[in-house]
């Protein structure tokens, strides 16, 4: 007998139909034996309701109040959640942050996890019961009720994972798994049977859109298993683990696709009086994430040295305040912005794979016309940057070169 | 200084622009001096579309989640009238049934108010804040979400007006004040201005749709002047305190109505082994609220006792339950229901009202050709059962009758 944390996304639980289904699900694991806590997200797109809601009221609502209101989404779930599988004849108890000691620090919006009590969640666990937990949010050691940020259910859910031991944490979704590129570009993309929290990090980061990072992130760090699944068929969706790769995993994982992004220049005089450390330490305390940062030493007088890197176009506005009043207290540097741009990756594991696999990549876009403006490595993964509008050219030729479509056992064609 | 607690029912918060119109009215009294603590229902049909859901997932869903859910209500009014107050640039802070401490006994769906706590709200208040708190619902010792039963809202309003000791509870609605009549029914129905407690008692009891009960006993219990007026207009509205009566106040305060009613009838042994009261504990224990009992003993041995009572249709099922047990139980007894059933009542105050007004009652309806069903009198009111399709036609009458359009400085016609 084992404990298993199941976590459900808003289009789980959309409507009735759907509650009824993931109950099911709840149910048949207790039935197997198991202990159950489920973490629930907000019905369909009633998260998005509610931030219209407090827009209608304020341009520029307290977040403390944005936090109350918007919790409310994940405590309609747990409610409806609990009386379904009450319905279908089995124990259910609903716990608030609160109530089960699920302790943030006090950043409204953005909380942080600090602890989570196991007492109230043993005790209703040795009753008998399933418990249903709001994901998303938590509470601070004052009482005040605090969200961890958009998408943060699976962190939840992970973290309970951690706290309480759990043998596994199911996240149900809307799709089958995770894929070997975006199943919208590529058709024939392929299901990724397991994954190293490494590479679906890398792939969370460069644009795949999976599991939150954050919670793959409490993953790594305490080790618990993740298999990411389909929460309407009854099929094996990807299981995330510490490692994946043996000599049956390939080299090349999955391709995947960043779009809108930025490259933010900074020339002239970019070099003097730390303007380089003091704008990435601004950048940071703002929480902005940048990445291709690429200098380069002054060759003359006129150029002066640059420093370059690239940014989501949401954040352009923020860093664009940031660069414009620190170029001004220095005479001579400039700011240059190019926008409408895309990141292309390639997520791949093992020795053999950064032996050719760069080579293969800017081949294959050149075969398809593509002049990458950046290219970037790291242990795991292959990134350039193109114009937005050949993206997905880039990954359908990316993910046919590297026979992505093959099944694992297949060779990569490295 | 004073303190004044303001609550706002759920017609007066439907949309951002009325949520707006409250907090104006929240910021106006805090800037005339006063304290202000708010308290707030859930938006429009909101507390509906909740039940709604509930009723998709299950056809009987356990009450403490029912409270889980149906508190998100006003949790979303809470968090939006704080934006609302904060974006025209005063401070205000939501506080939960939780963080205020507003402990209740753990009935859930129909919990009673034990104690509230000060501690929180002194603070907030001193820091110079509007304080929001969710109408309607609190916590057990525990810990568990509770609600206190629909249109509990005034009642945490007057509770909280109680405890802290409030200058004046305003209860801000979607309609004027209390009326001699209904408007929808008596067109020229007058506006009431001042209200002793007990005659709004019995003026809801008969079914004038006005400020919920256990607001007005709470009121009465503690003596808080509480003022119903409307969210939309800045007109004065029904001012009810101890004691409205005086030389200038006319006898006949109003008239009600209230619709499908169903007498129940036991007659045959209904006189034997305790068979009444018997019945009548069963039904205060179910919470079934009865009027007008009438009995009479046995003239012959066929005909045996009878006793009856009215209830609500909707309480008509459960009734019957427990009355064809009891009847199965003892030999003879049998169930008569007549359905289709209202109350109309005079509600008056004073010496003057009890002298002639039941006369002129009855003369009034005869003449409307309405014979009534069953007549009643307290102190304060005159009852009459009758058809349900003559309700209307009969309220008018008696309004006509005792003048009650006219101004209270008129002559009432007794």
């Amino acid at each position: 007998m084992g404990l298993i944390v199941q976590k459900f996304g808003g289009t789980s639980l959309s409507d009735s139909e759907r509650i009824h289904r993931a109950a099911r699900r709840a149910i048949r694991a207790k039935l197997n034996g198991h202990r159950v806590v489920v973490v629930v997200s907000a019905m369909g797109r009633s998260t998005n309701m509610l931030l219209d809601l407090a827009r209608e009221v304020s341009g520029d609502p307290p977040k403390r109040e944005l936090d109350v209101l918007l919790s409310t989404g994940e405590q309609v779930s747990m409610a409806l959640m609990a009386m379904a599988i009450d319905a279908a004849g089995h124990e259910a108890i609903s716990l608030s942050a609160v109530q089960v000691g699920l302790f943030t620090d006090s950043a409204f919006t953005r909380a942080k996890i600090q602890r989570i009590s196991r007492t109230r969640i043993d005790e209703e666990l040795s009753a008998g019961r399933i418990i249903i937990i709001p994901g998303f949010q938590g509470t601070d050691a004052r009482g005040e009720l605090t969200t961890l940020g958009r998408g943060a259910s699976d962190t939840t859910a992970v973290a309970l994972a951690a706290v309480l031991g759990a043998d596994l944490c199911e996240i149900y979704t809307d799709v089958k798994g995770i894929f070997t590129a975006d199943p919208q570009i590529v058709p024939h993309a392929r299901k990724i049977d397991t994954l190293g929290y490494d590479e679906v990090l890398e792939m969370a980061a460069r644009g795949a859109k999976v599991t939150h990072s954050r919670a793959i992130e409490f993953g790594r760090k305490y080790g618990v298993p993740i298999h990411v699944c389909s929460s309407a068929l009854d099929s094996e969706g990807t299981m995330i683990t510490a490692d994946s790769s043996n000599l049956e995993t390939p080299a090349v994982r999955g391709v995947t696709l960043k779009e809108d992004l930025v490259i933010v220049t900074l020339s002239g005089n970019a070099d003097q009086s730390g303007l380089m450390s003091k704008l990435l330490s601004e950048l940071a305390a703002d929480e902005i994430g940048i990445t291709d940062i690429t200098t380069a030493q002054a060759v003359d007088r006129v150029a002066g040295a640059h420093f370059s890197f690239a940014v989501g176009s949401s954040d352009l506005r923020d860093v664009r305040i940031i660069c414009d009043r620190l170029t001004q207290e220095r005479s001579g540097a400039r700011v240059n912005v190019e926008e409408g741009l895309s990141k292309v990756s390639v997520v791949g594991v093992g020795s053999r794979f950064h032996a050719s696999a760069t080579a293969k990549m800017l081949e294959t876009l050149a075969c398809a016309g593509i002049e990458p403006r950046a290219v970037s490595t790291s242990e795991i993964i292959l990134s350039c940057l193109l114009p937005m509008q050949q993206g997905e050219v880039a990954i359908r030729a990316l993910h046919e070169a590297f026979a992505l479509s093959s099944s694992p056992q297949g060779l990569n064609a490295i």
